[in-house]
């Protein structure tokens, strides 16, 4: 394996070990020490990467966004819900969506700017709405940035409260039940009659993207290629 | 005054001091040591009326749905979306309401139930929409456990979002935005038509509660009556 690409696997490692402590401890109870443990490194392999637990807990907030790429579809607006959906699935089982949701929640540390996942996500959310709106997808009426916020601020407390109730097991139907109480306010009506709000398209859509990313791995290896 | 009413009010004045230190400190970090000196209490005049510190995390979860009593409108959903513009006009300088809501939201302690807090929510949006069924202000389509589940879990978000961002100053207009994407989705179009979602209403109606129960605490005080 070539050195840069051990970094980044090293990197890696330690942002999911860094996201399960901290969804398991909260920011303020969680110690660059147990993230060690749990990644199996020294000191020095962490401090290269991250000079200290805030740089660790934003570094999983940004990754958290970056992880969210679903396939491109004729229709934005379905890319979006896709988005949410995937999104949705991977909170369950995933370190670092789970982490990153822990961190945005929590309302605890002085040390740690809280908005900063917040305000990536509206940026996501802004952009695909303004594409959409490009494409004739939404109504006139509607301002992006107010939906954009609706939806990054309602989505988090839907998380929380999945979480609370069932794990987060039945979070991909409580975004359906969002979805199909708002996209009617937002969508054009030929579009909103051709969007697919189904539960199951998390778990589906994340199997799939898993699939392509291993294909492309083996690819990569098979051709000697180094991943960036 | 009466040795009831005393108690009563000794009660509040606990509640209010244990609910500013939860919103300050959160569930984990708050102190029974630092309630009393807040209250100006005895250990003993608190253990009175609390065994632990769990016992007045859920008193202030109770009493948080309890405040939010709203006047009786004609049309039901006026009713509920004031019940929610009350709230969240609140969550900026109630203590009661500030402690409640970072108790609902935080994931941290296992000592505390955070879902008892959700499922009063819950039952109190349910009761509401309910009765404007019974009224036939909503549309057949909706599942009324569903659409409360939603407006309560969306709302924890909101605030979070919102405090997070603006110390809650512009809650209630986040609130009118939510309204103004799910109610058209919920209410029957005769009655959408004839709701009020202005954000200043939270405050308008606050207004109007604290001087009606300031006249009635007034008219109680000189008919020597004692509150319950």
């Amino acid at each position: 394996m070539a050195q840069q690409d051990r970094a980044i696997r090293t990197r890696r490692l330690i942002l999911e070990a860094a996201a399960s402590v901290f969804d398991e401890q909260g920011y303020d109870r969680a110690t660059i020490a147990e993230v060690l443990e749990r990644a199996g490194m020294t000191k020095g392999a962490l401090y290269f990467h991250f000079a200290s637990k805030e740089q660790l807990a934003l570094a999983v907030l940004e990754e958290q966004v970056l992880d969210i790429a679903v396939e491109p579809q004729k229709i934005k607006l379905q890319e979006f819900v896709d988005s949410g959906q995937v999104l949705a699935f991977r909170l369950r089982s995933d370190p670092i969506q789970r982490g990153a949701a822990r961190l945005a929640v929590e309302q605890g540390s002085n040390h740690l700017d809280r908005k900063q996942s917040m305000l990536s996500w509206t940026r996501f959310v802004v952009g695909m709405l303004n594409e959409a709106r490009d494409r004739g997808e939404i109504l006139d009426s509607i301002v992006v940035q107010e939906s954009a916020e609706l939806f990054v601020g309602a989505f988090a407390g839907l998380q929380m409260m999945s979480q609370a109730l069932t794990n987060r097991a039945d979070l991909n139907r409580r975004l359906t039940i969002f979805f199909q109480h708002t996209l009617p306010s937002i969508a054009v009506p030929a579009i909103l009659a051709r969007l697919n709000l189904d539960a199951e398209r998390g778990a589906q859509l994340d199997a799939a993207l898993q699939g392509k990313a291993l294909a492309n791995a083996e690819a990569d290896a098979d051709a000697g290629v180094v991943a960036d």
